[in-house]
């Protein structure tokens, strides 16, 4: 499954590291809107898309804030998404006695959809270049934080003047090319939204974990929501048309969506940092918890409830990683990148570079030491900064309310960056949460935490002899989770409002264990954030305006949450020598399910068994393409040459995960439901005729 | 589980490193049956054991040369074990048709006993103390190999006079304290043993993986055996009555049996190095292998069937490292470790240590340096030589057949010990053994070795590249195992009778892979022999004989699989501030079972639910107490004061696994079957009230 590409880390690429790659690999690119790869497919498609088609796709697809892609497909503003980009939503809307994310739910009228809580979506209208105003506002002389100002004050400046709150009229701009170009996105705005259909999360997700980002695949991961204005269904003159029958093998397909981030910019020293480096680490990591977690489930259903979503999310985790380092190992990757590099390298040491970037070349060598750096600090900064240490709930809560009592006094922009003005309404929220914390499951995941430090620092090393105060890592582990209070939502609030006196004087052993580390863990997080962020994010500045010197813009820039184009073509791969086909069936997920037993993430649905009968079961159910996306175009649309619906974009293969640092095609597919699948669903699993109409008409 | 002592680790043990605790702890020791710890039980119980009740107990005691303990409990050669102890002959004696292993055996009649193919089993007769005819074998001005020699011939001329092979007698010279002394065993020696009784494998082992190690427990780890000479059931005269009532909360109890080995000599730098290097490191490899496993073997049932018994031995290992580690972690444990290495040092260091001892403080510093080294080279030397990063049974049997071609031509003293004459038909027999090697599996567990071999190395070191021949892990894994033959056994044959000009000719891409890295391999295997193993070896048997000097036999050797008394206490602990009670009952297991939805290892055989009106439910089933055990002590009966069976103990629980290198009875406990429970069930569940009747009557 791609996950929803989470918002925060969107923003982040917004302000960050973007890339242009020297020369198109086979179906390679997120292609910008108002840049499409024409000639690449005239080329190898004698496809030539026309400004007409282009608009109405860009203005069919829609944007999930949340984090994740759709596309209207009707005219009275039905949104087609993934049901785990609707998750969150699902849950939200769920009461006590009906669980609408596991269930799913089907609104037979106009009356019965859900309103969902602080949903936006967005649709791009028009996309403005804006980088010569914004470049202009930067005046020669000025020091680079005098023109870091100037440039966001016109950046503020340009879209306040294309804002229009009244008519709901949003308006970004867009970094590209890490400031070799800025656009302004101007958006449709929406935010009432209501849940129109989900099915089952046991179908959305079927197979779970071990048929997560493997292929063959037989998942209905689906969602349609409703977009509302006035109270009333909104009428699009943009929607995409349902494809009669589907795609078939060899066909060109298009995806729009907002791949959230990629890193095809990263120089050898940190593809090798995070090859050698950075991924085995995080994968013994998560694999440490992973058997952590599948032991203390494994010891009763109850357990298995209280930690099967953290046990996910590191599955999850372990698999992107795995693909991801497989990818790093593969020499021949490995090797076109080195050939990227040089010749980038090369262009710099050339007389055809520009003279103001003839010294960008030293950005390598800047890249090389900070991730240097990097990994020798991974591993202390991991276990404290990161608090891999003291692996629990109760420690980050403890963290946050002594660091709150010590940064909130200070003026917003000399705290730590999560403390700011603007970012407390949500670590507020998150902190007074009252989620529930499980104390037996917060004493196996501190005592295997701290024993991780003890192992890490090494046992005689002070601090950890300090943290453990001549216990266990067990022992030391229940007498912290047994005494402290922070479980507490009441406490914590009390503690927050009370500030640094009521912290203080609070003399709880989780929060004063927090205090016992926080020295060295803020000296690690100082030495990551001025030897490794700060240098690294100059450097790559550099080195993605010096390829945009190279290249301009005949390449697609890095991804950053915001509308692109791919393309690809519908076909299978071979594995193990042997050949996965491009499509499965709706026989195909009986059989499979069958083979394991109707057993646990394969087991289906009630309705999917009583009424299997009904079905056609040659329907195709799901499809791979070689279409270049990444996390955040979960819910995209894949649609056909004539613009209409043949799929919907919900997973990649494992080979596709290496897909943030350089595209390849060999083995790595996008996943898509099958546009013929969605239909004879929703018509004879869930007597949703109504609905499976209004697909395109 | 205690897992069974596996016999070849049995005949290293008892060649190798023995030791002297300086001062016994609480219910500590492994003690020899004619040194017995009479003082202890005076001082703390009041017991004080006769000469008869240590030579009835002595004598009722059986060893299992497979790796195990066990008791005769009728006078007509019946004899107790575990079902695990008992489960590689009930997998040798089961068909296609008949599964004894997971379903369970029950001879209704003697003739319907059946026998067990190559499994012996001795009962110690007599032990006398030969340590001065051994030692005066050595003469002085004699080179240590001469000493080693005559040594060696002495001890073989002592076993040669007593054994008596016409009537069965069996005679070995146990070596103890690292040479301290030799004591003389003779054995009565059996081979005729047939299988009585065993239950389902799903109730000996309920709980599976989730509740090894653990408590509360509810296994009824069983299995009865009879011994037979010429064709009839023996007549015993020592076996064990059986306890009316079972046991009680703080009573005393008694473990006699086998002990495999303990380390409890170990140097802080040994244990510095086990904690700090080897078991975060061995626990990484296991994390991993038990999540690719998981991963594997839950994507269909037919995965997880061919991976299943690898993945259980590696949860099984995973906890017992987890164990270990818990107690090396521990302050408290640790710090009297070094009090105790304290007190030897300073023993040294003093007049009291005789004159030829006075070097033997530099064994600290030759222990010391070679830890040192052996943290320097586990990592390469686990990859290569252990062939982690390469795992697959393939290349195993690749190398073997390379290296066989290559050693077999020298003289057996000269060749690499696993070919040496003496163990030729053990290897030749696993070599070309038909058991079923999967290829899918071997492509996964091989492309994650390959992947592990690259980020340990490095993918720039020139090894990993010819390794790799420019492929990614996996498609070189593929490569590798679909093109070699050697997973079919006539290959095998012919390459292996074939020698050098066969293996050398047969141009097998695995072999050659294994010819690509043998000569780093071998190199690193010299390293950890001449400077790991080899001074480690001398270093160790100078400091236990430091400390047989300074204590004497005041205290137990190191446990060797000789025969070994242990005591205790009933009793539960406390764990996370909670009581865990010394006793479990029937009742707790039916509600065990439906916790957890009686599924995967909490499903209850079918007879179990059936006959659960027919049980008395308060009946006790598994219960805990104190004594010093490790595995080996599989199948010990537990006896009370009066010699009676109490008791057969299964397990040791987590915090017990640390007894390797120092007892603690805080929280370690040995778990056993209670008597009653065996009763019970043999009456009320298998209909064998015969079998019931002749326990201990």
């Amino acid at each position: 499954m791609i996950r929803r590409f989470p918002v925060l880390a969107a923003a982040a690429a917004l302000l960050g590291l973007l890339m242009i790659p020297t020369e198109s690999y086979g179906d390679e690119g997120m292609w910008l809107f108002n840049n499409p790869p024409r000639a690449q497919l005239k080329a190898k498609y004698n496809f030539e898309p026309t400004d007409a088609w282009l608009e109405h796709l860009q203005k069919s697809s829609v944007r999930f804030n949340s984090g994740g892609s759709g596309s209207f497909v009707s005219p009275d503003g039905l949104v087609m998404t993934n049901h785990h980009v609707a998750a969150h939503d699902l849950d939200k809307v769920s009461t006590p006695e009906k669980n609408y994310l596991r269930d799913g739910f089907h609104a037979k009228s106009n009356a019965d959809e859900i309103k969902c809580k602080g949903l936006e979506l967005n649709v791009l209208q028009s996309i403005k270049v804006v980088t010569d105003e914004v470049k202009a506002a930067v005046k020669p002389g000025m020091s680079p934080p005098e023109a870091f100002k100037a440039r966001q004050a016109k950046i503020a400046e340009i879209e306040k003047g294309a804002a229009d709150e009244t008519n709901n009229i949003r308006a970004d701009v867009v970094t590209l090319y890490a400031g070799g170009q800025y656009h302004l996105y101007t958006f449709k705005k929406y935010t009432d939204i209501r849940i129109v259909f989900a099915p089952e999360k046991q179908i959305a997700f079927f197979g779970g974990d071990p048929d997560n980002f493997e292929y063959p695949r037989y998942d209905l991961d689906m969602a349609f929501f409703r977009v509302y204005q006035n109270d009333k269904p909104i009428k699009c003159e943009h929607y995409l048309k349902w494809s009669d029958n589907g795609s078939k093998e060899g066909e060109l397909a298009f995806v729009s969506g907002h791949p959230g981030r990629t890193n095809r910019m990263n120089t050898i020293a940190e593809l090798k940092y995070l090859r050698d480096t950075g991924y085995p680490y995080v994968l013994q990591r998560l694999n440490r918890w992973e058997v952590m977690l599948q032991a203390w489930g494994g010891r009763s259903e109850r357990n298995m409830q209280r930690c099967e979503e953290d046990l996910f999310s590191i599955q999850n985790s372990r698999k992107a990683r795995l693909g991801g380092l497989g990818g790093l190992l593969d020499p021949k990757l490995f090797g076109r990148k080195e050939a990227e590099e040089k010749r980038l390298r090369d262009f710099l040491a050339s007389s055809s570079a520009p003279s103001e970037l003839r010294d960008a070349g030293g950005a390598f060598d800047v890249i090389a030491k900070a991730e240097k750096i990097r990994a020798e600090i991974i591993r202390p900064y991991t276990m404290l900064e990161g608090g891999a240490g003291f692996n629990s709930a109760s420690f980050g809560i403890a963290r946050t309310l002594l660091r709150a009592s010590e940064e909130l006094p200070k003026p917003s922009g000399e705290r730590l960056r999560e403390f700011a003005d603007a970012r407390l309404p949500s670590l507020k929220f998150q902190l007074l949460s009252d989620e529930p914390i499980f104390e037996d499951l917060e004493i196996v995941k501190l005592a295997d935490g701290l024993s991780y430090l003890s192992t890490t620092l090494g046992p005689d090393h002070e601090l950890v002899q300090q943290v453990l105060a001549g216990k266990s890592p067990r022992d030391r582990a229940y007498e912290l989770i047994s005494g402290t209070k922070v479980r507490d939502p009441e406490f914590r609030k009390k503690l927050f409002d009370g500030g640094k006196a009521a912290v203080d004087g609070a003399k709880d052993p989780m929060i004063e264990l927090a205090r016992l580390v926080d020295p060295m863990s803020r000296s690690l997080r100082k030495r990551s954030e001025n030897e490794v962020e700060e240098p690294k994010r100059g450097a790559y500045a550099s080195l993605a305006q010096a390829r945009y010197a190279m290249d301009g813009d005949k390449v697609y820039p890095d991804a950053t949450f915001s509308l692109r184009l791919a393309f690809g073509t519908i076909k299978g791969y071979k594995e193990d020598g042997k050949d996965v086909p491009a499509f499965t069936t709706m026989a195909g997920l009986y059989e499979r399910s069958k083979e394991q037993a109707n057993k646990g993430p394969f087991e289906l649905p009630k309705r999917w068994e009583e009424r299997k009968s009904k079905l056609d079961l040659k329907t195709p159910f799901n499809f791979v393409c070689t279409a270049d996306i990444i996390g955040g175009n979960s819910g995209s649309p894949v649609v056909n040459a004539k613009g209409e619906v043949i799929g919907l974009i919900f997973d990649g293969n494992i080979q596709s995960l290496v897909l943030d640092f350089a595209f390849t095609d060999e083995q790595a597919r996008a996943v898509s439901v099958h546009s013929s699948a969605i239909q004879e669903c929703l018509r004879k699993i869930y007597g949703a005729a109504p609905l499976a109409d209004e697909l395109g008409k």
